[in-house]
């Protein structure tokens, strides 16, 4: 087996002729929706199928010392040793979700060796949205680089929305089953029971949902542990689970089946993303008991996935102020056995609804930095309402942000190339090339447009910001070309400190 | 002399019968902007001229163990001891920027031991701007929180629209007095002298600008230190002196001319904003030589300001990467003998034109917490083009967030109240507190509004976002309330594990 995969980037030719390739997410391009796309994986997925395989996880495989195909792809979009993805994913430490019946996925990884990596949450709710909507959710999330995508659909068309994202998805798709057992009982939290929730994993493992979010540490006796929160339990689907717990007087089902759910993820290659049920909602309650107490559980139940080979992250705030982020950050790696964590910003205050992607996005640059995984995206519609287009694409680009600015401070292995060639670019007035290397062209290009709109300000050695007398760029550059056309070099100039050559220079000055 | 300034504060009165008191930089309302806001300061400062008073720098009272009015008044403003205040000023450790000429400002303070601050640029460039647009975004950046705003002008009518400014602004101003010596002498950096120089500091001095950003740092001896940068100088300041220093070949006549310059700012009260000319432009260029060395150069000169009583703040980066964030801050401290650090941003990437108040607003947040105490704002705009009334909005509100999280994150003193109130407000589904809390209502409102208009959701224990079924503080709620409501402690029917109790609640439920 060679590695002849076509793996995704997008090249970026700049004017000055070099050429940057950078991390692509958006997959295949100009498919008819309805048919979906190509199905990438259905080789290497129906050999393992032919010889026999009962456990397709990407776990088992790197245990038994087997590098797949998804390990070598993910290897080359990385640029790291295929055997260092192999034994990343073996010791539990990185995860590569890839669900069998998901063919399309392009195969990505989610660890702390890696680069980080962000989601972005879609999927209407009882008040509203469509199905059409959603797909484009999706291919707009991917577009700006979300690197897996949820579907938190809530409303009605639960199933034929998550079957239309799956099939033109080519990030892994996670859900929150427990949203679609709960539609299955007429939103009564207390009628749940384990056979309705095995039965809904299975409807959605049979589509293909990569990884799932299951609250199985919620348990009982930490549910009293919020009675004095300030907000109380703010996952819905820790409330759920809670609301279950306290009905029955009994202990949350997922936990006590948690085996049983391990069989299952094991026959399709879903990965756990063991749910943050009762994670802090605002500052106040960051870290407290409650979430600790979980956090513990969410450790056990990883030592128990990992027993069955079953590949497992671990979900995180939530709401938490700087100074607590890191606290946080290191009791996860130490309780959860180094298991991916994967963090929902965290938002660093609750001052600022409407902007609840930068307050977060502050959070996630720094637990990412600290050492979480992926980041699941905070739009600017956070508790106020159904992100639409828009906010999808400002969570998204401030989570890239967070992202790649980990990526910087971990000192990742060719991070800050884009950053140098962007940098370059700004000082040389390459502004197109400039551009061509933002995160968003588009935003980048019409900002600068709105003030000098014309063809020739493209070239223009400033912009409307300073105007040409005060731009220190233009004036650093002045000083270095004069110098290197009189061969005059500036550093010697001045170590050796001859006036004359100082006289010369401003003799000759036109700048 | 009694405490009875009226403080600037803004009352939120809650639908709870509570009320909440935010710090409020937004000044009188309501006056006439071609006469100016009262000139709240002018009988403490008419006092001082009368008794033949010839230093009115707020340090030098400081030392002389005076309480001055503008140290109650900022004591009341940030809830401390007046003589806590007076010793922060004495020490070096914070300013209180007030030109005496600038009586309509209403006093506050910068250090590192009150609330972080954050400042706003605006100003016209040759390109585009005018007068009445300039003053239309100062009213407007303190509108949205703006603590000090700089006038970085460099266009037509300066002085007019500088004038107009000061005249209408409740905050310190301050400038980049380099900018206009620069205009004088017809945009060309190697004819600007002292004299021009010091002609225009008494120019903006007598108008009443309150800080004055120096670049005296920026010695002959750095630039060649410069050379190998990615981006060379990017301040505008910075690379017309490191341009006046390489075509003379002598040394920063601000520098050779600092004394005469602290003689100056003394007279009025005019602060120094010592200016970082090298500060890195790029993250590949962060904490390098050259940037260090005028660090210490400007540790340097604060000493030599310090002995004219000249209060005294330093200026920082800049892009920094956030592994050397923290780094940054510790030298300034050592190097500066703990004058406040004043610095733009950090942005922690270079890859986002368009979203660099994202991009700062994490280096912000983090090097606040770290000790700076004042934010220089970036916009959207940022090496782009000149900002407009909206940019300056998400910039001003960007940075507001950043400032919160760090006196979140350093534990200030009643920090958490506001998030707490909010949070209560969010749990309890009290939407229009929630929005009067919030740094922009309007924002909040409207987002909230696009999915559920009516006057009847502003009462809803739901939004959009989630839908009726799936709100997890709805859930939480029922539960609490359901247990009150029949007697049943939650803790207590689990803690005493009585199934009966599970039973009877469980018969019981509606929700």
């Amino acid at each position: 087996m060679t590695d002849t995969f076509k793996i995704p980037t997008r090249e970026v030719r700049l004017t000055n002729g070099e050429t940057i390739h950078l991390y692509e997410t958006s997959g295949p391009q100009g498919h008819d929706v309805r048919k979906g796309l190509p199905k990438l994986r259905q080789p290497w997925i129906d050999a393992r199928i032919a010889r026999g395989d009962t456990n397709f996880s990407q776990m088992h495989y790197a245990r038994k010392g087997e590098l797949t195909e998804e390990m070598r792809f993910v290897a080359l979009r990385e640029n790291v040793d295929p055997e260092y993805v192999r034994s990343e994913v073996a010791r539990g430490r990185a995860i590569i979700p890839a669900n069998r019946l998901h063919p399309e996925s392009e195969p990505m990884i989610i660890g702390r060796n890696f680069l980080v990596k962000i989601n972005a949450n879609i999927g209407n709710s009882a008040v509203s949205s469509s199905i059409e909507e959603e797909v484009e959710k999706l291919t707009w999330s991917t577009k700006w680089g979300a690197d897996t995508v949820m579907d938190l659909s809530t409303g009605k068309n639960i199933k034929e929305t998550r079957e239309m994202i799956l099939r033109n998805s080519p990030v892994p798709i996670g859900t929150v089953p427990i949203y679609q057992a709960l539609e299955k009982v007429g939103g009564k939290a207390e009628d749940l029971n384990i056979d309705i929730f095995m039965e809904t994993l299975e409807e959605q493992a049979q589509q293909g949902v990569d990884y799932f979010t299951i609250h199985a540490g919620v348990l009982l006796r930490y549910v009293p542990l919020t009675a004095n929160r300030v907000t109380g339990i703010v996952s819905r689907g820790g409330s759920i689970m809670a609301k279950w717990c306290l009905t029955h007087h009994r202990e949350n089902f997922l936990y006590t089946h948690f085996e049983d759910i391990c069989e299952l993820m094991k026959r399709y290659d879903i990965s756990f993303s063991l749910g943050d049920g009762l994670r802090p909602g605002c500052v106040a309650d960051a870290n407290d008991e409650a979430q600790l107490s979980e956090l513990r559980t969410l450790g056990e139940l990883t030592e128990i996935a990992w027993k069955h080979d079953v590949q497992t992250m671990i979900e995180g705030p939530g709401h938490v102020p700087m100074h607590l982020i890191k606290e946080n950050m290191d009791l996860q790696l130490e309780m959860c056995h180094e298991a991916p964590f994967y963090t929902l910003g965290p938002l660093v205050t609750d001052i600022a609804p409407g902007y609840d992607h930068i307050t977060s996005a502050i959070g996630a640059a720094m637990i990412g930095w600290f050492g979480t995984a992926m980041l699941c995206y905070v739009t600017p519609k956070e508790h106020l309402g159904l992100p639409d287009k828009e906010d999808v694409k400002a969570g998204v680009i401030a989570y890239k942000i967070a992202a790649h600015a980990a990526d910087l401070a971990k000192g990742h292995p060719g991070a800050r190339e884009r950053d140098d060639a962007l940098s370059r670019a700004r000082f040389e007035f390459r502004w197109d090339d400039q551009f061509d290397l933002s995160l968003d062209p588009e935003t980048a290009r019409k900002f600068h447009d709105e003030t000098l709109p014309s063809d020739a300000a493209k070239h223009a050695q400033f912009c409307s910001m300073c105007g040409p007398h005060f731009c220190s760029m233009k004036i650093t550059q002045d000083v270095r070309a004069y110098a290197e056309s009189k061969g005059v070099d500036v550093e010697a100039a001045i170590e050796v400190g001859m006036e004359e050559k100082a006289a010369e220079f401003r003799a000759k000055a036109k700048v």
